[in-house]
């Protein structure tokens, strides 16, 4: 089989005017970027507001491993399979960020033949979102840093400024830095850090806002750190949120691109799916919902923190609830939940399968418990034995979940029928009855209860003295009563990334509590967060080429 | 009078596929970016290669002051009237820093009638090739950290890296900082810095390379730093310039939009002109050639500086030469270096004209010294006196140059048509005969010493010990056969901004002298060279504003 950027390059796209087109969107309405990237123009919206929704489907995964899922790439599969079917179907997913491109991920744009395209634009500038919120961001760094440097009329205090600089890049040695040096003139020194853009609160700002004016009050919003009274210094005060609206009035059009047979595709911001949301962006979704009968979107990680946010944060925010929720799954992804070593994966092990198979059940259960029909995707790789396959879709039946075997990776749409019949199924034979996993007018500590025992399987939290603190602080500031947004590991559904399969009677310990106040929700921490990736030994940079005609290499 | 903002969004801007058509571009050598702005396909080039040249017209100014000369305005307005007279016309510009649009600067597309346009995008992110080059930059530094970090196979001297991290904003705590802090896992601590984005040597590099394959060999030769035994590290021992140019494979290619009045212009690359060359890219420049009766471009700051590179770095690296050089002057200005105090500017005053006029005059002499015929424009204003302006006409005639008054500013191409005019004379009637100041088989400081006596005017160059170190190990290392860079302060033909006029018998002061191996040239600089603006007390950005509709207000 050829490499993904080989079945890219070789695919012949339609001209974007065309895969518009094919969705009711006029030429008019479309701001090109090249022939095969656009924006849509904000005035879409408003002819097409009223149209009824389009069936709402989430694709999530069980908890990563290092077998891989392939969970972008059974959504663009899906996509592609329900469009093979005559039904009219958009797919609306999340960014690229560039860091990790460079770094170990390779590309995020699906793979084998279900693929988003152009590859290569995508996964490096693509329109320009990820800049722009970079700028974005910066700019009121600096700001922040001049404010301070012309005489600190505000009183920030410069030991409490939690707003962080942010680079599109995997780069270590920016993870802590002093800033300020060298005199004077130079600005005032004081401890500093960049994160990666996908991590900015502009980011999850950007992916939440309803429109222009929406996004412009929320960046307003943005607590940037607090004065020596401990009162929060907004960027507002600042009167930074024009311009980084203005730098951001491009960025927030939702971009449009086609798969690999021709199904559209908004792919429209990429928040972190621990720190923030995980999902595309709202404006996106609910456009998809406008144009279409399936609108085919997904969330980060796991189910248990992609879909969890997607339900309390996004469709909460957005007014949208989904009509059915796929979780992706693989034999070897559960195999290894059952204690099977990496190396072991091809060897059948039905008894490991139905030992790792309860990290399935418990993310059926929970998905149901949103009030939403489950569809399993086995996606299915040669070494699965028929017992194993059978052994899966027993257990889903079991439990009232559909499941359908995938071979979208190998097969493109084609390979995605039997999902997108069961999924039409569910949605036609099962009505969604939406409801959020917990009240955000519940105290902070409630809501956390509520994620981590209904969720998460666990029997209680551990709060920090510091986590205590914060929790006090935010109520008596009056900014408790939003969505909490958790950070965890997404490799258990525990706080401990070593405890595979469906721990049980463990406790999560909350570190740090925060608001992104401009998002609307707030950050919950539990241990260390990796806001700021690191290169590998070998960077996948080290590959990467482009030949005298423009054509790219080493991308995957 | 209208603003700057205000005259631009009123413009009825014509789709960039017709200005295209103007100059025989066809639709499927654009890659558009909205309906106003366009990418030219690398295709083109093979198709025009070997069309005749079209005159190439140099705009350079005196030195610049506080008074402002109007040099980008002036551009504008002479293409706009030559496009009136009927000439095939095309402008080759600089892209503008964000950085400097949200500090103090302004806009930098033009000004009243004579504007190019999208003036907000232009302003803002255009088509990314700033946000392309920030990102090609910080990735090879992520990726020097990473090499360290990961056991400094290379050896290289962490107390020697001169490569430095960018970011397109004016951000002055950040040109002083220490990263990788934070224990063993977050890197290597050293102190570092950052440099605004124009600043970067990949800039440079951008705006010199012929064509990709020619940037990625440029990119390769970079020099990040030495290794522990004072050898120089580059860009392609670290494996970077592939990743690099692939970042880059879009930027590389020049960008099309409009003046107010429809003439094509290309806006592509923009270099600092002290430590870079100051001049938009040589793609640019040479497209624009091949499709133009006569191509308009400028250099930055004074004729000094900027015309000086753009003779001796750009021609002469692209084989070009101008058939005729513009200096835009400024009744205004040349009072002010006869001594006038800027609030006293408005008031008649001929012999303080009289007496700064040896600015202008010293810049005539310099551009002869290099064969092409002169044409100065005075950049008119409402309190100019008649016999101030003929004074100034009667002096350019004497030194054998062209003077023409120049209205571009409240009356577009109809105010440039005296200019034109006599453009168009000098090139008909004289003959350009281009020689470079120096030539690059010469010593260091021999070229040093060419532009300094020559083109400055002065008696001598010192040398810090530090300089002649520093040119001793170029030297020795093979590095010394290259053009000179001059790093100098543009407010005088010294190196003492406060001289203004025409000083005599100074000398100058070399402080530092550097290669940048990749652009291909050695930088020379005189005392403190800023490569990081700040924000001023009240930065433009407080003021920049978007409203619901996109609308922006408050650039100028």
């Amino acid at each position: 089989m050829l490499s993904d950027i080989e079945i890219a390059q070789n695919a012949k796209m339609k001209h974007i005017r065309d895969v518009a087109a094919s969705i009711g969107i006029a030429e008019d309405d479309l701001e090109f970027y090249g022939k095969y990237k656009a924006k849509i123009a904000s005035e879409l919206w408003g002819k097409v507001k009223d149209n009824e929704n389009g069936k709402l489907i989430l694709v999530t995964a069980i908890n990563p491993t290092p077998a891989g899922e392939g969970k972008t790439t059974t959504t663009i599969g899906l996509g592609d399979a329900l469009t093979n079917m005559g039904k009219k179907c958009v797919l609306a997913l999340r960014e690229p960020s560039l860091g990790p491109v460079m770094g170990i991920k390779g590309g995020a744009a699906g793979g084998g033949y279900s693929q988003v395209v152009p590859m290569e634009d995508i996964n490096l500038h693509f329109t320009g979102d990820m800049h722009a919120i970079t700028a974005a961001n910066n700019l009121l760094s600096a700001m922040i840093d001049n404010h301070i440097h012309q005489g600190n009329a505000l009183d920030i205090d410069v030991t409490n400024i939690v707003w962080k600089r942010v680079v599109d890049m995997n780069d270590r040695a920016l993870r802590h830095v002093v800033v300020g040096m060298g005199g004077k003139v130079n600005g005032i020194p004081r401890e500093d850090g960049f994160m990666i853009t996908v991590a900015s609160e502009v980011m999850a700002i950007l992916c939440l806002a309803n429109d222009l004016e929406d996004l412009k009050k929320r960046l307003g919003e943005i607590i940037i750190g607090y004065n020596r009274s401990g009162e929060p210094v907004k960027a507002s005060d600042l009167k930074a949120q024009g311009a980084m609206a203005a730098l951001l009035k491009d960025a927030i059009k939702p971009n449009l691109v086609q798969t690999l047979e021709y199904t559209p595709c908004f792919i429209h911001g990429g928040p972190f799916a621990n720190i923030a949301h995980g999902c595309n962006s709202v404006q996106a979704t609910k456009l998809a919902m406008k144009l279409s009968d399936y609108t085919i979107t997904e969330a980060g990680f796991g189910a248990d923190l992609g879909a969890e946010k997607f339900m309390d944060i996004k469709c909460r925010m957005a007014g949208i609830s989904p009509d059915a929720v796929v979780i992706v799954a693989t034999v070897r992804a559960l195999k290894y939940n059952g204690g099977v070593k990496k190396t072991d994966l091809k060897e059948e092990n039905v008894d490991a399968l139905k030992k790792g198979i309860v990290n399935l059940e418990k993310h059926i259960k929970n998905m149901k418990s949103f009030g939403v029909p489950v569809v399993v995707a086995v996606n299915r790789f040669d070494t699965d034995s028929e017992e194993e396959l059978n052994t899966v879709i027993e257990r889903c039946h079991e439990l009232g979940a559909e499941c359908a075997l995938s071979e979208v990776f190998a097969k493109g749409g084609e390979g995605g029928l039997d999902l997108a019949e069961k999924v039409i199924s569910a949605v036609e034979n099962q009505k969604a009855d939406f409801k959020p996993a917990y009240d955000t007018d519940m105290s902070i500590k409630d809501k956390i209860n509520e994620i981590v025992t209904k969720i998460y399987g666990g029997k209680g939290v551990n709060y920090t003295p510091k986590a205590q603190k914060q929790i006090a602080r935010l109520e008596e500031l009056g900014l408790d009563k939003k969505p909490v947004c958790m950070a965890k590991t997404q490799y258990s559904l525990s706080d401990n990334a070593k405890l595979l399969g469906r721990p049980e009677n463990f406790e999560i310990t909350v570190s740090n509590v925060r608001v992104s106040n401009g998002a609307g929700f707030i950050v919950v921490e539990t241990g260390n967060i990796m806001v700021m990736p690191g290169l590998p030994k070998v960077p996948a940079a080290d590959n990467i080429d482009v030949d005298a005609d423009g054509k790219i290499t080493g991308l995957f």
